[in-house]
Protein backbone atom coordinates (compact mmCIF):
# COMPACT_ATOMS: atom_id res chain seq x y z
CA UNK A 1 0.00 0.00 0.00
CA UNK A 2 1.37 3.10 -1.00
CA UNK A 3 -0.55 5.77 1.53
CA UNK A 4 1.43 9.25 -0.32
CA UNK A 5 3.63 9.54 -2.90
CA UNK A 6 5.85 12.72 -2.85
CA UNK A 7 9.30 13.18 -3.96
CA UNK A 8 10.37 15.25 -1.35
CA UNK A 9 12.81 13.83 1.28
CA UNK A 10 10.43 15.33 3.74
CA UNK A 11 7.56 13.37 2.04
CA UNK A 12 9.25 9.58 2.14
CA UNK A 13 9.66 10.53 5.79
CA UNK A 14 6.14 11.07 6.19
CA UNK A 15 5.24 8.15 4.44
CA UNK A 16 7.49 6.06 6.08
CA UNK A 17 5.42 6.93 9.69
CA UNK A 18 2.21 6.40 7.56
CA UNK A 19 3.13 2.89 6.88
CA UNK A 20 4.49 2.57 10.58
CA UNK A 21 1.45 3.73 12.23
CA UNK A 22 -0.63 1.74 10.23
CA UNK A 23 1.15 -1.84 11.44
CA UNK A 24 0.84 0.02 15.21
CA UNK A 25 -2.43 0.84 15.00
CA UNK A 26 -3.87 -2.54 13.56
CA UNK A 27 -1.59 -4.77 16.06
CA UNK A 28 -2.48 -3.06 19.10
CA UNK A 29 -5.06 0.02 18.58
CA UNK A 30 -5.13 3.76 18.55
CA UNK A 31 -4.96 3.76 21.94
CA UNK A 32 -2.31 2.12 22.95
CA UNK A 33 -0.18 2.79 20.12
CA UNK A 34 2.64 5.64 21.04
CA UNK A 35 4.36 8.11 19.08
CA UNK A 36 7.27 6.35 19.96
CA UNK A 37 5.81 2.84 18.59
CA UNK A 38 5.16 4.80 15.66
CA UNK A 39 8.65 6.35 15.22
CA UNK A 40 10.40 2.73 15.81
CA UNK A 41 8.56 1.38 13.48
CA UNK A 42 9.67 3.74 11.01
CA UNK A 43 13.45 3.67 12.32
CA UNK A 44 13.26 7.22 13.05
CA UNK A 45 13.07 9.14 16.47
CA UNK A 46 10.42 9.74 18.61
CA UNK A 47 10.68 13.81 17.91
CA UNK A 48 10.83 12.77 13.84
CA UNK A 49 6.74 11.84 14.88
CA UNK A 50 6.50 15.90 15.43
CA UNK A 51 8.27 17.13 12.95
CA UNK A 52 5.96 15.61 10.50
CA UNK A 53 2.31 15.53 12.24
CA UNK A 54 0.74 17.71 15.22
CA UNK A 55 -0.16 14.70 17.56
CA UNK A 56 -0.99 10.98 17.13
CA UNK A 57 -4.58 11.79 15.92
CA UNK A 58 -3.15 13.93 13.09
CA UNK A 59 -1.68 10.88 12.06
CA UNK A 60 -4.69 8.91 12.50
CA UNK A 61 -6.38 11.94 10.41
CA UNK A 62 -4.25 11.39 7.72
CA UNK A 63 -4.78 7.96 7.45
CA UNK A 64 -7.96 7.80 7.80
CA UNK A 65 -8.27 10.48 5.38
CA UNK A 66 -6.62 8.63 2.53
CA UNK A 67 -8.22 5.62 2.59
CA UNK A 68 -11.64 7.27 2.65
CA UNK A 69 -10.25 8.89 -0.92
CA UNK A 70 -8.97 5.86 -1.75
CA UNK A 71 -12.36 4.44 -1.61
CA UNK A 72 -13.55 7.11 -3.73
CA UNK A 73 -11.24 6.70 -6.07
CA UNK A 74 -11.64 3.01 -6.06
CA UNK A 75 -15.69 3.68 -7.11
CA UNK A 76 -14.84 6.46 -9.51
CA UNK A 77 -12.50 3.91 -11.26
CA UNK A 78 -15.01 0.58 -11.29
CA UNK A 79 -18.25 2.85 -12.05
CA UNK A 80 -18.94 3.54 -15.93
CA UNK A 81 -22.59 5.17 -15.63
CA UNK A 82 -23.10 4.57 -19.15
CA UNK A 83 -23.32 1.18 -18.61
CA UNK A 84 -26.66 -1.09 -16.93
CA UNK A 85 -27.13 -0.76 -13.47
CA UNK A 86 -26.29 -4.49 -12.68
CA UNK A 87 -23.20 -4.14 -14.49
CA UNK A 88 -22.03 -1.05 -12.45
CA UNK A 89 -23.21 -2.41 -9.18
CA UNK A 90 -21.21 -6.00 -9.89
CA UNK A 91 -18.47 -3.97 -10.64
CA UNK A 92 -18.38 -1.48 -7.71
CA UNK A 93 -19.17 -3.97 -4.95
CA UNK A 94 -16.32 -6.28 -6.27
CA UNK A 95 -13.56 -3.36 -6.23
CA UNK A 96 -15.02 -2.55 -2.39
CA UNK A 97 -14.52 -6.17 -1.70
CA UNK A 98 -11.18 -6.79 -3.14
CA UNK A 99 -10.04 -3.83 -2.04
CA UNK A 100 -10.63 -4.76 1.41
CA UNK A 101 -8.68 -8.06 1.36
CA UNK A 102 -5.74 -6.39 -0.31
CA UNK A 103 -5.21 -3.39 1.85
CA UNK A 104 -6.95 -5.42 4.97
CA UNK A 105 -4.55 -3.72 7.35
CA UNK A 106 -4.91 -0.78 6.52
CA UNK A 107 -9.33 -0.99 5.90
CA UNK A 108 -9.35 -2.09 9.38
CA UNK A 109 -7.66 1.26 10.71
CA UNK A 110 -9.46 3.14 8.73
CA UNK A 111 -13.25 1.39 9.45
CA UNK A 112 -12.70 0.46 12.89
CA UNK A 113 -10.73 3.79 14.86
CA UNK A 114 -13.33 6.77 13.62
CA UNK A 115 -13.75 6.81 17.46
CA UNK A 116 -9.90 7.87 18.24
CA UNK A 117 -10.64 10.85 15.80
CA UNK A 118 -11.41 14.38 17.21
CA UNK A 119 -14.79 15.55 17.21
CA UNK A 120 -13.84 17.98 13.73
CA UNK A 121 -12.05 15.04 11.74
CA UNK A 122 -15.02 12.48 12.57
CA UNK A 123 -17.26 15.01 10.64
CA UNK A 124 -14.98 15.56 7.98
CA UNK A 125 -14.43 11.67 7.52
CA UNK A 126 -18.30 11.01 7.82
CA UNK A 127 -18.73 13.61 5.00
CA UNK A 128 -16.50 11.23 2.78
CA UNK A 129 -18.63 8.22 4.30
CA UNK A 130 -21.26 9.35 3.62
CA UNK A 131 -20.21 10.13 -0.54
CA UNK A 132 -19.60 6.37 -0.64
CA UNK A 133 -23.27 5.05 0.46
CA UNK A 134 -24.75 7.93 -2.03
CA UNK A 135 -22.73 6.87 -4.55
CA UNK A 136 -23.60 3.00 -4.08
CA UNK A 137 -27.10 4.34 -3.15
CA UNK A 138 -27.26 5.79 -6.44
CA UNK A 139 -26.41 2.66 -8.36
CA UNK A 140 -29.30 1.19 -6.77
CA UNK A 141 -31.57 3.32 -6.93
CA UNK A 142 -30.96 3.57 -10.47
CA UNK A 143 -31.80 0.02 -11.29
CA UNK A 144 -34.77 0.34 -9.02
CA UNK A 145 -35.76 2.91 -11.46
CA UNK A 146 -35.11 0.97 -14.45
CA UNK A 147 -37.28 -1.86 -12.90
CA UNK A 148 -34.12 -4.00 -13.52
CA UNK A 149 -33.75 -4.65 -9.25
CA UNK A 150 -36.38 -5.97 -6.77
CA UNK A 151 -35.57 -3.92 -3.74
CA UNK A 152 -37.75 -3.30 -0.93
CA UNK A 153 -35.60 -1.26 1.24
CA UNK A 154 -33.09 0.65 -0.79
CA UNK A 155 -30.88 2.00 2.38
CA UNK A 156 -30.90 -0.76 4.31
CA UNK A 157 -29.37 -3.24 0.96
CA UNK A 158 -26.93 -0.48 0.32
CA UNK A 159 -25.67 -0.35 4.20
CA UNK A 160 -26.17 -4.40 3.70
CA UNK A 161 -23.83 -3.84 0.22
CA UNK A 162 -21.09 -1.85 2.03
CA UNK A 163 -20.94 -3.74 5.04
CA UNK A 164 -20.23 -7.22 3.36
CA UNK A 165 -17.54 -5.07 1.65
CA UNK A 166 -15.80 -3.78 4.89
CA UNK A 167 -16.29 -6.96 6.47
CA UNK A 168 -13.71 -8.68 4.44
CA UNK A 169 -10.92 -6.67 6.11
CA UNK A 170 -11.92 -8.32 9.46
CA UNK A 171 -11.82 -12.05 8.40
CA UNK A 172 -9.81 -12.18 5.01
CA UNK A 173 -6.36 -13.86 5.44
CA UNK A 174 -3.54 -14.30 2.88
CA UNK A 175 -3.58 -17.98 3.28
CA UNK A 176 -7.11 -17.84 2.68
CA UNK A 177 -9.05 -20.38 0.16
CA UNK A 178 -9.72 -17.07 -2.30
CA UNK A 179 -7.53 -14.35 -3.31
CA UNK A 180 -9.05 -10.42 -3.46
CA UNK A 181 -10.52 -10.59 -6.91
CA UNK A 182 -12.21 -14.07 -6.47
CA UNK A 183 -13.78 -12.37 -3.43
CA UNK A 184 -14.95 -9.42 -5.43
CA UNK A 185 -16.50 -11.51 -7.93
CA UNK A 186 -17.92 -13.79 -5.23
CA UNK A 187 -19.64 -10.85 -3.58
CA UNK A 188 -20.46 -9.02 -7.52
CA UNK A 189 -22.19 -11.99 -7.43
CA UNK A 190 -24.21 -11.72 -4.34
CA UNK A 191 -24.85 -8.73 -4.75
CA UNK A 192 -26.65 -9.17 -8.09
CA UNK A 193 -28.92 -11.79 -5.81
CA UNK A 194 -29.30 -9.46 -2.90
CA UNK A 195 -30.65 -6.68 -5.64
CA UNK A 196 -32.87 -9.10 -7.13
CA UNK A 197 -30.93 -8.05 -10.60
CA UNK A 198 -32.31 -10.66 -13.46
CA UNK A 199 -29.34 -12.44 -15.19
CA UNK A 200 -30.55 -10.84 -18.03
CA UNK A 201 -31.08 -7.31 -17.14
CA UNK A 202 -35.01 -7.31 -17.58
CA UNK A 203 -37.55 -6.60 -15.48
CA UNK A 204 -38.07 -8.58 -12.29
CA UNK A 205 -41.05 -10.82 -12.39
CA UNK B 1 -26.24 -8.06 29.07
CA UNK B 2 -25.92 -10.30 31.17
CA UNK B 3 -22.03 -12.26 31.14
CA UNK B 4 -22.84 -14.13 33.92
CA UNK B 5 -25.68 -14.68 36.45
CA UNK B 6 -24.82 -16.69 40.06
CA UNK B 7 -26.06 -16.25 43.03
CA UNK B 8 -22.98 -15.49 45.45
CA UNK B 9 -21.62 -12.30 46.12
CA UNK B 10 -18.48 -13.45 44.65
CA UNK B 11 -19.99 -14.08 41.49
CA UNK B 12 -21.91 -10.96 41.38
CA UNK B 13 -19.01 -8.78 41.87
CA UNK B 14 -17.26 -10.71 39.00
CA UNK B 15 -19.67 -10.37 36.89
CA UNK B 16 -19.15 -6.36 37.98
CA UNK B 17 -15.96 -6.60 36.60
CA UNK B 18 -16.90 -8.41 33.41
CA UNK B 19 -19.67 -6.21 32.51
CA UNK B 20 -16.92 -3.22 33.23
CA UNK B 21 -14.31 -4.92 31.57
CA UNK B 22 -17.03 -4.67 28.20
CA UNK B 23 -17.25 -1.19 28.26
CA UNK B 24 -13.59 -0.17 28.81
CA UNK B 25 -12.44 -2.53 26.20
CA UNK B 26 -14.92 -1.20 23.36
CA UNK B 27 -14.19 2.31 24.55
CA UNK B 28 -10.40 2.04 23.81
CA UNK B 29 -9.43 -1.21 23.04
CA UNK B 30 -7.62 -3.92 24.82
CA UNK B 31 -4.26 -3.07 25.00
CA UNK B 32 -4.98 0.51 26.22
CA UNK B 33 -7.10 -0.78 29.20
CA UNK B 34 -5.66 -1.21 32.61
CA UNK B 35 -6.95 -3.23 35.14
CA UNK B 36 -7.40 -0.02 37.18
CA UNK B 37 -9.47 0.87 34.21
CA UNK B 38 -11.41 -2.32 34.75
CA UNK B 39 -11.80 -1.80 38.38
CA UNK B 40 -12.88 1.90 38.04
CA UNK B 41 -15.66 0.50 36.04
CA UNK B 42 -16.72 -1.86 38.56
CA UNK B 43 -16.42 1.07 41.42
CA UNK B 44 -13.84 -1.41 42.83
CA UNK B 45 -10.22 -1.55 43.74
CA UNK B 46 -7.49 -2.34 41.57
CA UNK B 47 -7.03 -5.27 43.94
CA UNK B 48 -10.36 -6.60 42.86
CA UNK B 49 -9.35 -7.99 39.56
CA UNK B 50 -6.83 -9.86 40.98
CA UNK B 51 -9.09 -11.42 43.71
CA UNK B 52 -10.99 -12.84 40.12
CA UNK B 53 -9.05 -12.88 37.58
CA UNK B 54 -5.43 -14.23 37.08
CA UNK B 55 -4.42 -11.12 34.20
CA UNK B 56 -6.62 -8.68 32.09
CA UNK B 57 -6.30 -11.26 29.32
CA UNK B 58 -8.06 -13.81 31.50
CA UNK B 59 -10.78 -11.21 31.62
CA UNK B 60 -11.34 -10.95 28.00
CA UNK B 61 -11.24 -14.99 28.02
CA UNK B 62 -14.08 -14.73 29.87
CA UNK B 63 -15.90 -12.31 28.03
CA UNK B 64 -15.03 -14.37 24.66
CA UNK B 65 -16.14 -17.52 25.94
CA UNK B 66 -19.21 -16.15 27.51
CA UNK B 67 -19.90 -14.43 23.60
CA UNK B 68 -19.51 -17.17 21.64
CA UNK B 69 -21.37 -19.81 23.87
CA UNK B 70 -24.05 -17.08 23.58
CA UNK B 71 -23.76 -17.33 19.46
CA UNK B 72 -24.17 -20.77 19.80
CA UNK B 73 -27.39 -20.78 22.30
CA UNK B 74 -28.83 -18.39 20.07
CA UNK B 75 -28.36 -20.81 17.16
CA UNK B 76 -29.54 -23.79 19.11
CA UNK B 77 -32.49 -21.59 20.36
CA UNK B 78 -33.23 -20.80 16.26
CA UNK B 79 -32.81 -23.80 14.44
CA UNK B 80 -35.59 -26.08 13.85
CA UNK B 81 -33.72 -28.91 12.42
CA UNK B 82 -37.46 -30.20 11.27
CA UNK B 83 -38.17 -27.21 9.92
CA UNK B 84 -37.13 -26.66 5.79
CA UNK B 85 -34.12 -25.42 5.04
CA UNK B 86 -35.13 -21.96 3.99
CA UNK B 87 -37.03 -21.47 7.25
CA UNK B 88 -33.54 -22.38 9.13
CA UNK B 89 -31.82 -20.11 7.47
CA UNK B 90 -34.11 -17.47 7.99
CA UNK B 91 -34.41 -17.94 11.93
CA UNK B 92 -30.41 -18.50 12.68
CA UNK B 93 -29.36 -15.51 10.31
CA UNK B 94 -31.60 -13.27 11.76
CA UNK B 95 -31.90 -14.29 15.40
CA UNK B 96 -27.69 -13.32 14.55
CA UNK B 97 -27.72 -10.14 13.20
CA UNK B 98 -30.59 -9.01 15.75
CA UNK B 99 -28.24 -10.43 18.12
CA UNK B 100 -25.45 -8.24 17.17
CA UNK B 101 -27.31 -5.08 16.76
CA UNK B 102 -28.47 -5.51 20.56
CA UNK B 103 -25.33 -6.39 21.95
CA UNK B 104 -22.87 -4.30 19.65
CA UNK B 105 -21.12 -3.42 22.18
CA UNK B 106 -20.33 -6.96 23.52
CA UNK B 107 -19.93 -8.20 20.32
CA UNK B 108 -17.59 -6.16 19.12
CA UNK B 109 -15.03 -6.89 21.58
CA UNK B 110 -16.25 -10.44 21.06
CA UNK B 111 -14.89 -10.02 17.48
CA UNK B 112 -12.71 -7.63 16.79
CA UNK B 113 -10.09 -8.42 20.01
CA UNK B 114 -9.59 -12.10 19.18
CA UNK B 115 -5.69 -11.37 18.44
CA UNK B 116 -5.55 -9.89 22.02
CA UNK B 117 -6.24 -13.69 23.21
CA UNK B 118 -3.04 -15.95 24.41
CA UNK B 119 -2.62 -18.69 22.07
CA UNK B 120 -3.91 -21.55 24.27
CA UNK B 121 -7.17 -19.00 24.62
CA UNK B 122 -7.31 -18.06 20.92
CA UNK B 123 -7.09 -22.21 20.05
CA UNK B 124 -10.26 -22.93 22.55
CA UNK B 125 -12.14 -20.03 20.88
CA UNK B 126 -11.25 -20.89 17.35
CA UNK B 127 -13.09 -23.99 18.16
CA UNK B 128 -16.29 -22.27 18.97
CA UNK B 129 -16.02 -20.26 15.74
CA UNK B 130 -15.65 -22.92 13.89
CA UNK B 131 -18.63 -24.58 15.48
CA UNK B 132 -21.08 -21.40 14.59
CA UNK B 133 -19.88 -21.77 11.05
CA UNK B 134 -20.51 -25.61 11.20
CA UNK B 135 -23.84 -24.95 11.76
CA UNK B 136 -24.56 -22.70 9.68
CA UNK B 137 -22.76 -23.95 6.94
CA UNK B 138 -24.83 -27.48 7.27
CA UNK B 139 -28.11 -25.19 6.89
CA UNK B 140 -26.43 -24.36 3.64
CA UNK B 141 -25.60 -27.80 3.12
CA UNK B 142 -28.98 -29.36 3.67
CA UNK B 143 -30.78 -26.55 1.42
CA UNK B 144 -28.27 -27.79 -1.43
CA UNK B 145 -29.01 -31.35 -0.87
CA UNK B 146 -32.75 -30.92 -0.85
CA UNK B 147 -32.24 -28.92 -3.95
CA UNK B 148 -34.13 -25.76 -2.74
CA UNK B 149 -31.03 -23.88 -2.60
CA UNK B 150 -29.13 -22.74 -5.66
CA UNK B 151 -25.46 -22.03 -4.20
CA UNK B 152 -22.27 -22.16 -6.14
CA UNK B 153 -19.97 -22.22 -2.83
CA UNK B 154 -21.55 -23.29 0.00
CA UNK B 155 -17.86 -22.27 1.86
CA UNK B 156 -17.88 -18.79 0.92
CA UNK B 157 -21.52 -18.35 0.98
CA UNK B 158 -21.74 -19.25 4.77
CA UNK B 159 -18.71 -16.63 5.39
CA UNK B 160 -20.92 -14.19 3.76
CA UNK B 161 -23.59 -15.17 6.06
CA UNK B 162 -21.89 -15.14 8.98
CA UNK B 163 -20.01 -11.85 8.25
CA UNK B 164 -23.06 -9.56 7.51
CA UNK B 165 -23.83 -10.63 10.96
CA UNK B 166 -20.81 -9.61 12.58
CA UNK B 167 -20.87 -6.23 10.84
CA UNK B 168 -24.05 -5.11 12.24
CA UNK B 169 -21.84 -4.75 15.17
CA UNK B 170 -20.34 -1.98 13.73
CA UNK B 171 -22.55 -0.31 12.08
CA UNK B 172 -25.91 -0.48 14.44
CA UNK B 173 -26.31 2.34 16.29
CA UNK B 174 -29.29 2.73 18.81
CA UNK B 175 -30.38 6.04 17.56
CA UNK B 176 -30.64 4.26 13.78
CA UNK B 177 -33.69 3.34 11.65
CA UNK B 178 -33.88 -0.23 12.16
CA UNK B 179 -34.42 -1.89 15.18
CA UNK B 180 -32.12 -5.28 15.87
CA UNK B 181 -35.83 -6.78 15.01
CA UNK B 182 -36.12 -5.81 12.29
CA UNK B 183 -31.96 -5.60 10.93
CA UNK B 184 -32.48 -9.52 11.73
CA UNK B 185 -35.61 -9.48 9.98
CA UNK B 186 -34.42 -7.78 6.54
CA UNK B 187 -31.32 -9.74 7.07
CA UNK B 188 -33.46 -13.38 7.14
CA UNK B 189 -35.05 -11.80 3.75
CA UNK B 190 -31.45 -11.07 1.98
CA UNK B 191 -30.19 -14.66 3.32
CA UNK B 192 -33.07 -16.46 1.41
CA UNK B 193 -31.81 -14.27 -1.81
CA UNK B 194 -28.30 -15.04 -1.76
CA UNK B 195 -28.83 -18.77 -1.29
CA UNK B 196 -30.82 -18.55 -4.17
CA UNK B 197 -34.00 -20.10 -1.93
CA UNK B 198 -37.21 -20.38 -4.00
CA UNK B 199 -40.06 -18.43 -1.77
CA UNK B 200 -42.23 -21.45 -1.95
CA UNK B 201 -39.33 -24.04 -1.06
CA UNK B 202 -39.56 -25.33 -4.57
CA UNK B 203 -36.48 -26.57 -6.14
CA UNK B 204 -35.22 -23.12 -7.97
CA UNK B 205 -35.10 -22.86 -11.35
Amino acid sequence: MSVVEQPSRSAAARSRLLRAAVEAFAAKGFAATTTRDIATGAQMSPAAVYVHFRSKEEVLYELSGAGHRAFLKLIDDADDPTQPPAARLRAVVGALAAHHARDHVWSRVVNYELDSLSTEHLDAIGVMRKEVARRLGAIVDAGIASGVFDVTDPKATTTLLLSMGVDVARWYRESGAMTPEQIGEFQADMAARIVGARADGSAPR
